[in-house]
């Protein structure tokens, strides 16, 4: 199973590309997806979903999961989140593959095995997790992140599925 | 020219078509588009994509327009409905067409002359702008209300244009 994590943010959307065979997590690819700023916002989440199809299209990932987003204080900039993250959603159910959302204290769980984790940790265990990654970017990585977490989530549901056919 | 107005909501998005000529508005068509509530966000999001999408197909509009959302006090809220309205934003993009955006003052102001106008009052000067438009909802009321708004903003900039070229 080939999974699209993916970090949505209006100013840059983190991705990333892993494969999940038997428990087995394997580095595909990661980058990120920079809408312009100097745009209006029909154009900006324009630019966003090209961006997240054209990874999609690459790629060919079989599910996708996307992190919750963080709810400002601020009202607007929470507006302004959810339009970015509703176009996160969107593209990957518009190419007909399952959408997963997990909170940012469970892909921490899962990738550091703590749900407050700091950045520097997240990355650290994602290249360790993942030999080969070398994010370059704190949205790509958080992104890789969050499919790690699916990764495990997948394979514990197997495990569970398995068990509960003997 | 004419002109889709959209106004956004996760359960219930209104449409409104409206011809514009020479300031002159005439009443195309209107409804609303019932995204599933039981389902997951991204299905809930691909199924507003998808209604809007079959209205721009059949009714072929040049122009979107699409009201602010009202910014709820509870975060959660403002979060989902920013996610509908990323999706209201980016769909008539996607047609390549261009989006304005209108506060919910400026529509009232546009349609009945005041900013603190009321639902009934909008309804009521919705159909006496439009002869022949019945909208059933009060979602594709105001989705006509912002068409009529973008009509008359596009007549005042077509005057001026027309004033400077003398």
């Amino acid at each position: 199973m080939r999974i699209l994590g993916l970090d949505p943010g209006l100013r840059h959307t983190g991705w990333g590309v892993v494969d999940c065979q038997s428990g087995r997590l394997r580095f595909v690819a990661c980058g990120a997806v920079h809408p312009p700023a100097d745009v209006e916002m029909a154009a900006r989440l324009k630019a966003l979903h090209d961006g997240i199809a054209e990874v999609i299209r690459e790629w060919k990932p079989d599910e996708a999961a996307v992190e919750e987003t963080f709810l400002n204080k601020n009202p607007g900039t929470t507006l302004k989140l959810g339009h970015a993250r509703g176009v996160v959603l969107l593209v990957p159910a518009l190419f007909d593959l399952p959408v997963a959302e997990y909170s940012a204290k469970s892909v921490k769980q899962a990738v550091v095995g703590t749900g407050g984790a700091s950045k520097d940790q997240i990355e650290i265990m994602v290249r360790t997790l993942l030999p080969g990654s070398n994010p370059q970017t704190a949205d790509a990585s958080d992104a890789l992140a969050v499919a790690i977490c699916h990764g495990h989530r997948a394979d514990t549901d197997r495990r569970w599925a398995a068990g509960t056919r003997q």
